[in-house]
């Protein structure tokens, strides 16, 4: 019979593979403290482990006296601590293979390697945090802007538990309701305040799951980005266009050193939406390609585009080639981008006349003019036809989103069995559903294989 | 007048880059404390920074009120810190863009962004440490293998120093000698004892600068490794080696999960030396270009080799291209490795006779027999001329080599005066010239250009 999981003491190193400063290794459970009692030899010999206290001294590797590393090593015991259980960390030197090795010691003095994201699983279980929470802590890990750390911090401050336990509220309301009426089945059937539940209904769950279930776009875009593809014929300025959005953005990123080292410097950040900006060049601009194997490779990046940039070059009127492509995209949300402002001096040239219509931008990739209308513009075509681009920080995942479908669905069938005059019996079951659903979002009625998925998302040591 | 440096306060991300569970901003310097002060609002709002105690709480953007992260804060008075100096230290979630921000706010409220180094520099000008000590600390962060960390450990605990100090004792109590010689002319000569400064100088001096001298090719081969190159005609099983050889080493790095993200994956680990192997493969298998560029390409890599694996197919003689290829690296330290010894039921083939002459080992790279000879034979090809591969972490860098053989050429004219009779007032300037050169490796007489080419191979935030 195996062993219960949740009671092994765990470890893992906590701060990202690489060379840095500082490296941490994390333990948790009962046997933390026994475990760095066995490996660390404190300066003060006659230390006694004050809570919360980092204590100078070095690893040392048993019987072989051997020192492996000077360390600051803290006991922070239950419960104030990240798992509700005993926990201490390492703080060595930031060699990734010092930090194995110490480790190994770690797992050899009976520890077992944490799974990704069991730390905060631990946390999640012993009651610290709802599933909402746990899931911000995955989001301040991945975000790729400002604005998607500012959600996941106020998701994390229980910006969305507090949204869905104020709808569990109305909904046990009406439950509590209902449950007189089915325990007194022959009183005056005025017990029931029918007005009174369609207005808890509408008031307290309906209209909360529609706003919930309208920001989740919103969640989706700050979280995972958008991608932008710029799409045009050769020489129209593609690669410029790229290395102009490109420089604007790196001279924001690059205020603090080692940023750029980081995957941002890949995504745009347009008004906290991280874009991902694909240029078409290295396919088309080969002119045997172009029409053979390029068209189809653009094809597949085009498919896969939130937005196209699409654009021309404005000194010139537009050829069969810059129509051909146009036909390609035209189906897809656009921008048209047009190039070379510079050069036109001799007016502007009807485009629409010749069937290229939608938002257009005048920029010059070269002298980075109109660049700064071009990112209102793109802003303005993700988020543009959404009257509800919330700063409150809900902004329900993907997994939220489908319950709260559910749950939604749930509620129709309550204000239609209301309507109706149907049998409260009928209405607790939906109440029920819609309850369940809501608790399987902050993690009172999720299954274990649902924890699990959520759970692997996260990094080791986390 | 631009205001001291070393008087400013500090502050840089300490963990490395990329996502992971735990980030970590240093801060050092006298206005530590008030900066956290101003940023990081206590769970407990009476709390008063006990000296290395972990304080939960948030760091709050100041003004706006807005949350940036749930963290622990560490108040660290001097001296019993890293620099010597009050340090803080906030851990927040391992987000790089996160820890930028709220480096960002640090910076606003006073701090200077940290040199790469600087937290390292400022314990060895405060005194904490030494400058061998300090370049042990670059050594662990870079070290590849287990040895490497092991001699880089030692050298941070002071066995380098150590061993410079008792030289350095021995030179100061042959310049007491001298001095009273120096002090006293007209006194009898006998005042010198001439047999006991040979004496001290032979034995005190220049054999254990001797010794350390021998170590530092050990130090170079631990710090930086060597590259080997496994060169040999096409369909000779190179890659098959090279996979067998990497095979190997994979079971041995990914005990620990995620330890083969870290550029170890890079290197063999054959008995603690860095081994970075090249397969020239990619080169010489493109039929058209081996006589050509290919060949061209080859030589810069074998120029740039320590070590060549010369690979032959041992279940056929020698071709023409076999002998050409040899000749061209014949002139480099060579392993000849035969592979496809399972093939060879006929009986051992001659190459001597050939030419061919000098450390063989048969192997078979697709039944991975014969790998671990192989191993132990690059081994002693790289180490068996050294009858000094030490085990007591004394691996003096090239900056430390340089120094040591400057102060062996004092003592040798120190020897020399000694010999000839010469005045002391000589024999007195090599003996300050010997001291110097020692202390430049300890740091007391190291030029402030050297010092900052020292600290500027740290990573940011150590």
């Amino acid at each position: 019979m195996p062993a219960d999981r949740t009671e092994d003491t765990i470890a893992a190193i906590s701060t990202p593979p690489g060379s840095g400063g500082i490296g941490i290794i994390r333990i948790s459970g009962a046997q933390a403290l026994a475990i760095l009692q066995r490996l660390f030899q404190p300066h003060d010999r006659g230390c006694r482990f004050r809570s919360h206290h980092l204590h100078y001294g070095h690893i040392v590797q048993p019987g072989a006296d051997r020192i492996l590393d000077e360390v600051l090593a803290v006991y922070m015991p239950a419960p104030r601590t990240y798992t509700r259980e005993d926990v201490v960390e390492i703080h060595c030197h930031g060699s990734y293979l010092l930090l194995s090795r110490i480790l190994e010691l770690i797992l050899a003095a009976g520890a077992r390697l944490a799974d990704p994201g069991e730390f905060t699983k631990r946390a999640f279980l012993n009651g610290r945090i709802d599933l909402t929470r746990a899931e911000a802590v995955i989001d301040i890990l991945a975000a790729k802007t400002r604005k998607g750390i500012d959600q996941a911090q106020a998701q994390l401050a229980g910006a969305l538990y507090q949204r869905i336990e104020a709808i569990r509220q109305g909904l046990m309301q009406m439950k509590a309701y209902i449950e007189v009426a089915i325990d007194f089945p022959d009183e005056d059937a005025e017990i029931v305040d029918l007005g009174g539940l369609q207005q808890i209904l509408e008031q307290q769950v309906a209209q909360p799951l529609q706003r919930l279930i309208a920001s989740a776009d919103q969640g989706r875009i700050l979280r995972d980005g958008i991608s932008v593809v710029i799409a045009g014929v050769p020489n129209v300025g593609k690669s410029s266009l790229l290395n102009a959005l490109l420089q604007e953005e790196r001279a924001l990123v690059t205020a603090i050193p080692g940023t750029t080292r980081d995957s941002i410097e890949e995504y745009l950040d347009i008004e906290g939406i991280p874009v991902r900006i694909i240029d078409t060049a290295g396919i088309r601009d080969h002119a045997e390609e172009v029409e053979e194997l390029g068209i189809k490779r653009a094809k597949v990046l085009l498919q896969q585009a939130d937005l196209v940039l699409f654009m021309v070059d404005g000194s010139r009127d537009l050829s069969e080639a810059d129509l051909r492509l146009h036909r390609l995209v035209a189906a897809k949300p656009l921008i048209v981008v047009i190039n070379k402002a510079d050069l036109c001096q001799d007016g502007v040239r009807d485009f629409a006349a010749q069937g290229i219509t939608g938002a257009a931008v005048w920029i010059s990739a070269r002298r980075q003019t109109g660049i700064e209308d071009l990112r209102r513009a793109i802003f303005a075509a993700v988020v543009g036809g959404r009257d509800q681009w919330q700063e409150d920080g809900c902004a329900p995942n993907l997994r939220h989103r489908q319950a709260l479908l559910r749950a939604e669905a749930a509620g129709n069938r309550i204000a239609e069995s209301l309507a109706a005059g149907s049998s409260c019996d009928l209405i607790a079951v939906d109440i029920q559903e819609c309850l369940e659903q809501l608790g399987e979002i902050v993690g009172l009625t999720t299954a274990d294989d649902i924890l699990d998925v959520i759970f692997t998302q996260f990094c080791l040591g986390k």
